[in-house]
């Protein structure tokens, strides 16, 4: 029999998120498993790295389990990028981040902590997947997703991932029996329309909370939003090569250096 | 005659960097200028937005030009959303972003602050330009970039730009009797090699700082990385749709459901 996978687990709600501990138990079904994740919440930190501040890793026990856990003081890109130089003995075979409390699908993927901590280690190499849940809850409930993310995470391990792609799982908020089933989909083209609550501090001057409105005008039935509205599980491939391929020929047609 | 162009401009090396001010100059000649920019430094921000904290905005006077300047607390994204919805009374005709200290060329897009104001401009229907200058110094010289910042903004006023997609101009570092033009280019498939410079502090406590080496392994000659090498202002298309619409159909072969 072959070696167990190596799997590094992150996230970025943090070391003690439900979220995680539900991805740490799945995967210590899989494989040998280390957890490289951020010591408090990293959520909308986007591709964030840490460059002009030190980083602190400890070693850490927060269950019973048989992984290894290490929380960070960064990001979910700087705990991959630590996880790989530092921690690891070698390339891990798999890396999964999340399960995000809250929804990773559609253009949240930009703002994603979670999601650059997989695109993070599909820089490295790393075959990657980025878990979300829709449900911001600090109890949601995680019980219908286990299958699903078992099912998806060994298909990776078994298949690998094409060069430069990660995933980008997300999850109605629905009972497993609810669930219609998992659909590969394009990213719909939906956006946030922001709306800044405006206050006093208590010395009078003016500050903001950012808060939003999320809004899709995408009625393609091939996008995540209409799975996950349909009650199926999404499955996005994301590439950072962000180059808008389809409009090389319209700006040469501009003539720059004419 | 019409109306001059309304322009925002802002940036993520804080609202006092040389390049923000060399950019805000070139604007002044195009149109109305509005500036709303971070109060410090945020490279390597990522496409961050501040929802776990407040943001505070002031207007600021730092130069003796025609320009309304802002310093915000928050991050560059934070900036475009809070010019656009409480600063700005109508949407602008050009949102720039830049000039940045520093490349933001091939990978370095998904982790740079300068286009996460930039696309998240795009997001907002904003036409919107990053611009960066391989050359970290604070006192890097801008002078070459001046008359390529105007012609590519006056193009974009111009010709508007396709839907849901912004432009990532990088300077190389060199004279301006030196640039041999301007070309439109991909995002060369290049990566940093992290490499952890480990510590302890006067505790004796391990901490690390974050370093790395630049590989692009990418030998194309219609890549950015190409481009600047030979001295040309290279301009990528980029989009945030991450959909790596090329790997639809192999997913859909792993017959999830099955």
């Amino acid at each position: 029999m072959s070696e167990k996978p190596l799997i590094l687990v992150t996230n970025d709600d943090g070391v003690t998120a439900p979220g995680l501990r539900t991805l740490i138990g799945i995967m210590n079904e899989i494989g040998e498993v280390i957890v490289v994740a951020p010591d408090s919440p990293q959520s909308g930190m986007g591709h964030a790295v840490t460059v002009n501040s030190t980083l602190f890793v400890e070693s850490v026990k927060i269950d019973d389990g048989p992984q290894q856990e290490y929380s960070c003081s960064g990001t979910p890109a700087d705990c991959v990028k630590l996880a790989k130089s530092e921690i690891l003995n070698r390339l891990p075979d798999l890396c999964v981040s999340g399960i995000n409390h809250g929804s990773n699908s559609s253009i949240n993927v930009i703002y994603s902590g979670t999601m650059s901590a997989a695109i993070e280690a599909g820089l490295e190499g790393i075959p990657a997947i980025g878990f979300s849940l829709l449900d911001y809850s600090w109890n949601a409930n995680f019980e219908a997703t286990k299958s699903y993310v078992k099912t998806i995470a060994q298909s990776v391990l078994d298949n690998g991932l094409p060069k430069g792609v990660v995933l980008n799982v997300n999850f109605p908020k629905v009972n497993a029996n609810d669930i219609k089933g998992i659909k590969i989909c394009r990213q719909a083209k939906a956006n946030w329309r922001e709306e800044f609550d405006k206050r006093k501090n208590p010395q009078g001057r003016d500050y903001y909370w950012l808060t939003g409105k999320f809004v899709n005008l995408d009625e393609g039935e091939d996008t995540d939003e209409w799975a996950l509205k349909n009650n199926y599980v999404s499955i996005v491939p994301v590439q950072a090569d962000l180059t808008a391929y389809h409009t090389l020929k319209e700006l040469n047609s501009w003539h720059l250096n004419d």
